[in-house]
């Protein structure tokens, strides 16, 4: 085993085509458009000007966090590092208001029922069920989750409670041989992540935000947490002027 | 353990930088052309159309090969498959010649030698010391094979000996399983496999080429010897067509 610091990256997808659209994702398969190969590709640049070059990288099994991780990779010359997927680094499922129009779920529902199901750590959106559009239940890449196990909705604290077992048991492992690690995945997961690295409260989870394809570091000590706390942005401005951006997006 | 028949399928890159200059490249890290991005879509599609959909892939540290498994399976839309990669699925170590112009090593040394050095199963080319140009010495994805087992150069017999331990560790126990496995590698990697697969003599292996880009499906018994011996491609018109096209190749 190697000594602390471990060193992780983490990096959050570019944007998708139901960003573009605003349209709730959770785990519907889109694609990065345009602009999101070009952030996934301008990460892998910024690993590359820091010097901090990932030995392994673990990603969800959502084609847009995999191809970040494969255009950020390519840009940073590192394809060839071992790479593991697992659908519990994925996007928090949004259940029944995934494929539905942002502005129309506030619409219908109201600022404040809309905040909930967007901020809250504990209010999940309604259940989608199986065989509904936009559920998964028939998707193969599932298909060794038993049902009992299968999100059909999840609000933050959900996300915590499945991504903290791959975490332990996969992670941490790969940091302990002193590999950098860099996990690429989603708003939400990510989030999960940092709640539990930084010790964030419920309560101020809710105003943390990660900017997309901007990298964000962690030096951990040997109890696996933050040497600097809040993590260190490999661009800091962008990442600064972004998280301002994403905050005022929520707002009318 | 499943049953046989185990599924098994080969996908040798298409076009690469260097296949274009006609230079010999070995364990240079070049990358595809446009021509051969196209040919790794097509692999994809034909793997589709067939309903032959790999459940984990096996690529080499490669980029041309790495590439070819993303397009592949973003075009069957399995980019969320398991993949392991291993130097041992790597391209042939073409020793000294690595980086030189094909027709200039014709003219130097003879055709008699240059068919040597090309398809001997024995005669591997001269060695390429460690620290020369084009040599992978200090690459860092090598940095975890000892000195003695690194290749400086390699004939085909070489190639057999130094793929077969990742078949039978680590793709065997795969295919036990019951999972259709994707092997994406390079022309010699895969002909030494088809040659131990198929039985071929160490004669008549040098008259066999595997065209790039069209899927190889094998259907192993339990033995994992071939019920389809030679195999089936998914494209047997084009795969035959390209199979004349590289005989003639290698001819003045």
């Amino acid at each position: 085993m190697a000594d602390a610091p471990y060193k992780l990256i983490l990096l959050r997808h570019g944007e998708s085509e139901w960003n573009a659209k605003n349209l709730f994702t959770g785990w519907v398969d889109v694609n990065l458009t345009e602009k999101g190969e070009k952030e996934a590709q301008r990460g892998g640049e910024l690993m590359t000007a820091a010097g901090l070059l990932p030995d392994i990288v673990h990603t969800s099994v959502q084609k847009r966090a995999i191809r970040t991780a494969q255009i950020a990779l390519e840009a940073a010359d590192r394809l060839w590092i071992p790479v593991t997927r697992s659908w519990r680094l994925n996007e928090r499922h949004y259940g029944a208001l995934q494929g539905k129009d942002k502005a129309q779920i506030r619409e219908e529902f109201g600022e404040e029922q809309f905040m909930l199901w967007r901020r809250s750590y504990d209010t999940p959106p309604p259940v989608l069920e199986d065989g509904a559009e936009w559920s998964q239940s028939d998707d193969p890449r599932y298909s060794m989750i038993p049902s009992e196990l299968r999100p059909r909705t999840e609000c933050l604290k959900d996300v915590v409670i499945r991504m903290l077992p791959y975490w332990y048991d996969s992670i941490v492992p790969d940091l302990l041989t002193g590999r950098t690690v860099l996990i690429a995945a989603h708003g939400n997961s990510l989030r999960a992540l940092v709640k539990h690295l930084d010790k964030v409260s419920d309560a101020d989870i809710a105003g943390l935000n990660i900017p997309t394809g901007i990298p964000l570091s962690y030096e951990l000590d040997a109890d696996f947490r933050p040497r600097n706390p809040g993590g260190t942005y490999l661009d800091p401005e962008a990442a600064k002027a972004a998280i301002e951006a994403v905050k005022s997006q929520g707002k009318k």
